[in-house]
């Protein structure tokens, strides 16, 4: 196992930093100020100027779409500082182009898309003009057992006709959403991986429409935001369905294990800013004639958070490593660990810098109480923590075939 | 130690409980129908009639400020359940004119108001005519330190100027707040606990200005909400004292006793609420082919829950118990415990919920992340976790004065 | 729910608070000073006659046999606060004639021996002239589940014979051991709580054979100590058999009630104790300039467990004053709490108060290693935590058939 | 950073990984049959002969001494997995002669040992033909501060004469210890660095006493042992002291760097063996018609030790990888991390590991209970908990001096 980067990795990772030390964290600053992370009337919301010229600096620089090995020349081990540092501010992600669920969608069309499908949709994403969102979850099931999907894809003739509805469609909200990628049960009858199909539904077609956007802690995370969706009798021509009918569950498996990683990497940043915050915060509030870091056990905390970060850091590199050099399929077990693991660090840390920050940390006045939110919904998100823990478990189990025990039972 | 009831008061606790199960939780269904718990422009909210009309209900039927002993005719033990039964949720509190902070308030007014101070401002706080706001809380200081208090009560003849920023008061957005209790510092050179005030002021004073409203995680708790307010040369009548200047700390110390053990029996009824609310949502939703309750670790959370919510509500009762019978210093020791342990063991089995229901149980469709934001806000309000540990080692540590130590050291 | 204690129940309190003070503590402290709680040889253990004269005052002086209430006249509400003071030594149960195993078998005895059986065997037993041992877990089968147990009594004309293999059959390495209660499946036919039956059977017996002592961490809990028995064509009358064959089942319900809820008495008591000694430690240790008490977070672990040890002990009362009104099947879901987390918080406790020790709280030198032993052990012993859980669970879930939920599914 | 091995690292893994499947975990089982573990007359513990030989066959094979990189030719990161291995058995290390304490006093010999020290002690101690033992804890004083330390080296012409009581020395019960390094005040006038000093005392000098064997949790950890060992006017030549008089601080540095890690490496091995045991329990025990392992959350608790498992390995590396690079005094913070990190989540998993046994898992019929001591002392043992996270908070917060602060505090 080797982690070292290339010197180009290298660079590219401290002019990143060097970008959101300069550019960003002062940006998001001015944001605290305006509490502009909850304006009330977020339906409103706008393309903020300031955020679209730091994304044209960006490209310029040519610190932009680096999620995609293909385009970046970097592997995934290389993007992982990268992503981590896009954690340490909510504004960074989309500035590089590289934010949740477009660079999973990007990837889906760069690997399955046709080339009239890239023309339209993943042209206009790796340049960062429009945004999409991902329609999987149903509020009826139990989502996080695929099987239960309710939604459908009907063939007639050359089209094909969508009903169902979605929600925590993350990122429909955004004023340059423009597409959504549908999934469906286009074949009940069909081996059970054979049964679902993916679709590129314009967010404008008809019969498509946002019921209502959804709260996370009654916070709406924009300018992304969490959508539910309605698809009435959406009908569209076949060649809006990606890599064919009956493909979505391998599409599916292709999309969710890089696009948790990357979510991973980047609670790592999310990790190491709330320690920083409530390190700050530690030295410079005084109570009781002490700065707080030196009451009780405050001290402790933070040691706890730096052990905490760096094992969990340890462990999304190794699953990038894998992914680089073994393949998603090698890493399954890696991808569902670091997915149980790293949201919760981060919820933990998170929750004690709060704690040490008060009143404060509950408000909008730091980025805590917002990237709180964004963690604890990962333990959600790409599903919840006891499905990965499930998988972890039947990995491990499966290397000890009957076989696989020495003779006569170890005791 | 006795914790039977009168019969009036089992009556009470069964109509109480009739009145949740009729009445307020079909009309918190229709709030979470609306959506209503976070209307974006929450300013702008205003009596809601359906709430209004089930005041009236409650005053009628006699279940109208239980809070108060003198009136009710109830002990501390007795009201424990029926506060219990008000966590249930989050609307019923104010319908039984029982919410915070107007109870502590109205204790105060009680207590160490004087007759012209009763009948302007406690008599329609009884009546349930207007509501309050409690400041204390301060941005720029570590104010789980008392004395790091800033705000200032200067006096000038007959008159006292206040200036000072204080924020987190509590139902300061309420669209009936008509005043608040302002605390600051009356005389630096006194004795530490004489030197803080308590003065009543009307919200429409000239110099005060409700400079904005704090989010939760993003959730502004309305109709009360949380303000940060500005008090600039604010000049009031020394009648607007309460019980004379520099008497503040003594009426912190008996306003803040009862309030947190009114707070902890709400959430024992929150967390039972979860649990309840776990339990169904387990039984009905299926996933790999079983009921989710029997996924896992589902049923051992259920009984972690049920464990801990029977001793945390033992723990309340005792200390009701102790405060009726050997009064609030007889129970510092145990009011810092239960206002450590109750709003933790709320946190974790909300969370647990949350996690069963999935992305719904982030959403505003369920009761449980408005309540997750005010069981958090407790482990801060009325002094954090840490505070009150601190307080309980300091009881625990006193036992133990060297002459308490057998002769020969213990090994 | 009325805690209180009448004012005989208060005198025995005092007078056995008294005797662990003058009499017993000392005495343990030359225990720990002679390392006799691990004599290496334990096989060769014999009365301590210290021991003894204590056993013969306490006789004397009324504290006898309080675990009985038709005995004592005490009600498990209010043998609770006697038991937890015999909690504070391991050396103390015993010198009341309250120690398990022996408590819960002259309870069997009491309740379901024949006149012949309490003749021979209950009467040197409440004397305190034998001990006895109880066997029923075995070393082949999952015991937790009681359908698994192999141990076999077949019937014989006036005979019947015992066979199979129990371990942790605690308190048989006692001198004084005489008699063990043996669980065998007497009927493999008949309803399946009506295949068990429960035999007196002298230690003496042909057939009966201690194959080994088995330790706890390294310890063997002298006097005690936990066996490996053989059974093989062990001969007995029928008469030896208790309340008639197929009652097994029964007698186990009825016995382990009680003999859980006096464990976790004892293990309050335990609690309270590792609290005194990591409180005296934390004192009179100095390290880096401070007491131990004042350094990191060990203050907040004086706060935890006192509240801990609280609502512990709160639970435990509760769950007598349960089995005193309404018997111990009224209690059910509360024994199984209590089971599960009474031990737990008395572990954690005892952790921590080694760690504040350092390697003298690993040794023999104060008896928190040897109360790990105990607590940790009663993790398992009587049912392990994931039994009990599931009970607590399961009964949770009894409360929601489904005419349970209100009309309209709860959100 | 590179976790690599050289081809030679590989090979060698790969035979001590054979060496300890095919011979070692062989005798082990014979060791659990025979109770060995706990022979209660451990003083007249004897070689056993079936060790001797798998020692010299270990030696033959090359297999031997692999923990000191100038002779081995390995990094501290390729022997990372081979002490891991020999986590796997407590028997194994002193068969690869890679035993605590005598690495660590081997590498002190080896760094600092004059060329008479070498030829007297190093020596036999690298053929294994003696054993040793390391004399720092004083039962009298907080060991955790240096400080404190009571034990005196008072010069005496050509001699020294040492005064002082000493414990938790281990391996001083092992039979062929011959030596020991005893640590002691020389001059209290010194700065504080140049207080101590280190000599090397035979275990058969004149005023050497080994007062008393110590258990922990009962268990003797034979043959090693943990002694109390006073020294009275026991006098040396000044050729004994080691590296000087004055030296002991920097040595003591030196030694508990390497010493800490080679514990911690060990540790994940203890931590795979209790997850690969629980697993075989789980998958061939039965209850309630399944195996354990499918019931309630054993397969959580499979999936967090796995998680955990990899996080501290990878940890483990980082330092020793490190402690290869930028040396011991680069590593500070790492080696604390590790050591407060690795042996708790042992000991997490063991006592879920044994919990899963039932009573089997208490006894010595499995490793798990001596792992657990082991495990468990290491929570104490080389600095407690508690040292190591000031040590990892007091790193981190020298990161922030403020001069490091962004311009304008952070938020």
């Amino acid at each position: 196992m080797n982690f070292e980067h290339s010197d180009k990795a290298k660079e590219m990772i401290k002019k990143v930093r060097q970008f959101l030390d300069e550019h960003i964290l002062p940006l998001e600053n001015e944001y605290l100020k305006e509490q502009r992370f909850e304006d009330p009337n977020w339906k409103g919301w706008t393309l903020d100027p300031r955020v679209e010229k730091l994304k044209e600096n960006a490209k310029a620089a040519g610190l932009w779409n680096l999620f995609l090995p293909p385009l970046s020349g970097l592997s995934n081990l290389e993007y992982a500082p990268i992503a981590e540092i896009t954690g340490h501010s909510l504004l960074a992600p989309e500035i590089f182009n590289c934010n949740a669920p477009d660079t999973g969608n990007m990837e889906v069309l760069w690997k399955y898309g046709s080339d009239t499908q890239k023309e339209q949709w993943l042209k206009p994403l790796l340049d960062g003009k429009i945004r999409s969102a991902f329609c999987m979850t149903e509020p009826d099931v139990a989502s996080s057992d695929a099987t239960n999907m309710q939604a459908t894809i009907v063939e007639d003739g050359d089209d094909i006709i969508l009903n169902g509805t979605k929600w925590w469609s993350t990122g429909i909200g955004h004023p340059n959403c423009k597409v959504v990628i549908f999934m469906g049960l286009s074949d009940a009858n069909a081996h059970k991986y054979l049964q679902h199909s993916m679709v590129l539904v314009p967010l404008d077609a008809a019969g498509v429409k946002v019921e209502r956007m959804l709260p996370v802690f009654g916070g709406y995370d924009a300018p992304y935001g969490h959508g539910e969706v309605s698809f009435t009798n959406v009908r569209l021509p076949k060649t809006a369905v990606i890599a064919g009918l009956g493909k979505g569950f391998e599409i599916a498996q292709g999309r969710l294990g890089p696009g948790r990683i990357h979510h991973c990497m980047r609670q790592i940043g999310v990790a190491e800013r709330a320690l920083k915050l409530m390190i700050a915060r530690g030295m410079e509030r005084v109570a009781f004639g002490k700065p707080l870091i030196n009451l009780g056990g405050n001290r402790d905390l933070i040691a706890n958070a730096r052990i905490d970060i760096e094992m969990a850091r340890l462990l999304v590199l190794k699953t990038a490593f894998l992914i680089d050099t073994v393949g998603a399929m090698g890493a399954l077990s890696e991808v569902s660990q670091i997915k149980v693991i790293v949201p919760n660090v981060a919820c933990r840390i998170l929750d004690q810098a709060i704690q040490l920050f008060g009143g404060k940390g509950l408000s909008n006045d730091t980025p805590l109480a917002a990237m709180y939110a964004y963690a604890r919904i990962l333990r959600l998100a790409d599903g919840p923590d006891e499905v990965h823990r499930g998988v972890v478990a039947k990995m491990e189990l499966m290397k000890y075939t009957p076989s696989n025990f020495p003779k006569g039972k170890e005791k």
